[in-house]
């Protein structure tokens, strides 16, 4: 369990359904804390329409300050074949690539249907070759749609098993308004993991299922799993969707080898603060409890060594 | 997964920690509720010194309102062959006797050491037998103490398998104060079903993993689970603890065949009105999603089954 890759998305999807606007500088420093925490990876943006999401209109100008050992540790994300010339362009080194497995979902986030989603994602699959450049693909509404209910598994496979897929570094399933159910969430991982090399899981808590979900995930052969400092996030296209799962209450669970007892209570206190700063309650209980009570957190208890 | 027995702990383990006292005739109401909406089994209250657990001291004026039928699906706690006695002359049907794992926090708990609570347990075991009155043995800090920190997965063994517990109807494994994760849960569920033959497990939701930890005890062999309305309660006698797993999040995760969506809304509405009347926080996620944005709610979307 301990070994699964846990991807920060607080600059990407934390940030996009937030009001206020976090300063560029805020962010490249958010970056490189979270990196100096330990993280192995971050997602740190998106390259999209700052009139639609105007919390990423300075995604590029994050990653024109990062250097390229940094890079190699960020993912930004993108929703057409422009985005990823752009990302390229700018030097990114990972791209996550969205489409939506339920049409009306796919056109209200990325304006197009489908099929014109999956066209551009060989475009940039095949541009990312060209530059040694891995592109992997998100699949929002993977287990329901805000509009259409529960995403049949069959059309989730219908999307993995695409020509036009073939060529991605890996495969995110995405329960992007946090009504997956274990039980579900265990079953198309497995399913996907059939077909597709790498499977992540990209989770949420609207519902209090998130921790539950990702090791469902975990358990049924996912690699990697999203969260964000204080369950910040959620689609701004997607209508009831919140917070993205806990980093604090993930990590907490996970105890992944490279995190200290003294990393995690920096991400906590980090945590809260950027709550404070951008007016936002907290979603991690986690974080709520090594606040509340400092001294009962079995990490404080335990001298030394998180396990 | 959906064949897991789920046990509401509203009435025991919920109201402990509170310090509104419920009226008897509220608790009455509530259990006759909690079993018309399809619960299969409720814990209804603790046969304890009243001058410790002033919210219990009415739990056999409870049990005098219910009919036999009723009964039969009602637990009472107890921490004593004395609580035993006074449970089965009251026409109690069902027993859960409990002791602690770690010394320092069955004394805090239950005024005795490990020896005298296991003796006695013998003694509530023989009386129960007498009876035809299956007894369960709850054991209180079985993952962590808040005085001793991680409890050995060798103190639980050796009490599971200790000659007094030979007699016992199933081992509830209790994470008391919620500081256990998943991989601990599964770890030890599967070590306790190795040498008992029915393992429940009860868990709390302090630290945000109570849903994931019932999900990796059910995974590991656990037959039933413990929740409770709106995630109410703690144990008085543990520094730090706090809610049970809401009983809200883990219908809404296990989606059990006995659970209509009317059922669950009946449930998550008389939580709200519970934690009102009791001056509590709610601690669901599932319930506070279902409150805030009822139409977004899954099983309203979904016509008619729950599945």
């Amino acid at each position: 369990m301990n070994d699964v890759v846990v991807r920060d998305v607080t600059l990407r999807d934390g940030l996009q359904l937030v009001s206020a606007v976090m300063p560029t500088k805020h962010k490249i420093e958010l970056v490189r804390f979270l990196l100096d925490c330990g993280l192995p990876t971050l997602e740190v943006g998106a390259v999209v329409r700052p009139d639609r999401v105007p919390s990423m209109a300075d995604t590029l100008d994050v990653v024109a300050a990062l250097d390229p050992d940094t890079l190699d540790r960020c993912w930004v994300l993108v929703p057409n074949a422009t985005g990823a010339r752009r990302a390229i362009d700018a030097g990114l080194r990972q791209i996550q690539y969205v489409l939506s497995v339920s049409p009306s979902h796919n056109k209200a986030n990325v304006g197009c249907d489908v099929e014109q989603s999956l066209d551009g994602l060989a475009a940039a699959v095949a541009l990312g070759r060209e530059h040694g450049v891995p592109v992997q693909v998100a699949l929002a509404t993977a287990f329901t749609c805000p509009f259409e209910g529960q995403t049949p598994e069959d059309a989730v496979l219908a999307v993995v098993t695409d020509s036009r897929v073939a060529g991605v570094d890996s495969v995110v399933l995405c329960d992007t308004i946090g009504q997956a159910v274990p039980a579900h969430v265990a079953g198309l991982t497995a399913a996907v993991c059939e077909v597709a090399g790498s499977v992540w899981f990209h989770g949420h808590d609207t519902w209090g299922l998130g921790v539950a979900n990702t090791f469902a995930a975990v358990g049924a052969g996912a690699v990697a799993v999203d969260a964000s400092l204080g369950g910040l996030g959620g689609c701004p296209f997607a209508p009831g969707a919140s917070g993205n799962t806990a980093l604090e209450d993930v990590l907490y669970a996970l105890r992944p080898s490279w995190l200290t007892p003294t990393a995690y209570h920096r991400l906590v206190a980090r945590g809260q603060d950027l709550l404070a700063e951008l007016g936002e309650p907290s979603r991690s209980r986690a974080a709520d409890g090594a606040t509340r009570s400092p001294g009962s957190h079995p990490w404080a208890l335990a001298a030394g060594s998180p396990r």
